[in-house]
């Protein structure tokens, strides 16, 4: 059951921005246990915390799409697999919008408590994304 | 049962370098299918390529230690989240060794047939060595 709330929150949230959508799915307190090299890494969340967090990561990159490669259930827990992709509209890092498609991959636990999202645990391809932002930026 | 030999292999293979252990755990076939950064991303080995894969790998950081977070199994597959670490002895990526701690975390896919590992999906966060490595040079 958790994995399919999961697919629903990432489809309305991350997908498709609607951060009005984040109360149905988060858990009052939101724990960004460990994603190194985003600027929430390590923070707790409340809702307006996390709309926040969704609205100014989306910014750069609004048609930002994660299509899920795998899914795996734990007892409080589901590990998600995804690549992810969008067009670079925004500053990131210091580096104006190039317009170019960018490309990344990760995995993400997320932790529930009672069928909400209470935190998650992270590792993307970031480095992928710094190499893409210094060539595009270089051409 | 997987999630069992997924464990005995990380310990023995990687964190332990044994790699005649290798030809007990590998299918005929090792398939790298997605692992960006990593040189052998998208190749097929063997037992020997996996071998030499595995002597390559751990040549510059030979103390280096895969601490698993969680494990998640799925019919045919186990997905592992970990920290890495190890001591920076030999040359990456062109820079000398600088004899500093190096710290790194990821989540890796590892897929299974009859119980023999056939290959692996991966994400390591490389950003955070790429810039450990830069840290450590101009120090």
């Amino acid at each position: 059951m958790n994995k399919e709330i999961l697919k629903d929150f990432i489809q309305r949230v991350w997908n498709e921005g609607d951060i009005s959508a984040i109360s149905e799915y988060l858990a009052d307190s939101y724990h960004v246990m460990h994603d190194p090299g985003d600027p929430w890494n390590g923070m707790t969340l409340d809702v307006a915390g996390f709309q926040n967090r969704v609205s100014i990561s989306r910014a750069p990159v609004p048609d930002q799409r994660f299509e899920i490669q795998s899914l795996f259930e734990n007892e409080d827990s589901v590990c998600m697999t995804w690549l992810w992709k969008g067009t670079h509209l925004g500053e990131i890092a210091g580096i104006p919008p190039t317009g170019k498609t960018l490309h990344m991959s990760g995995a993400t636990v997320y932790f529930f408590e009672n069928n909400k999202i209470s935190g998650h645990w992270q590792v993307a391809d970031r480095l992928s994304i710094f190499q893409q932002l210094q060539a595009n930026r270089s051409q």
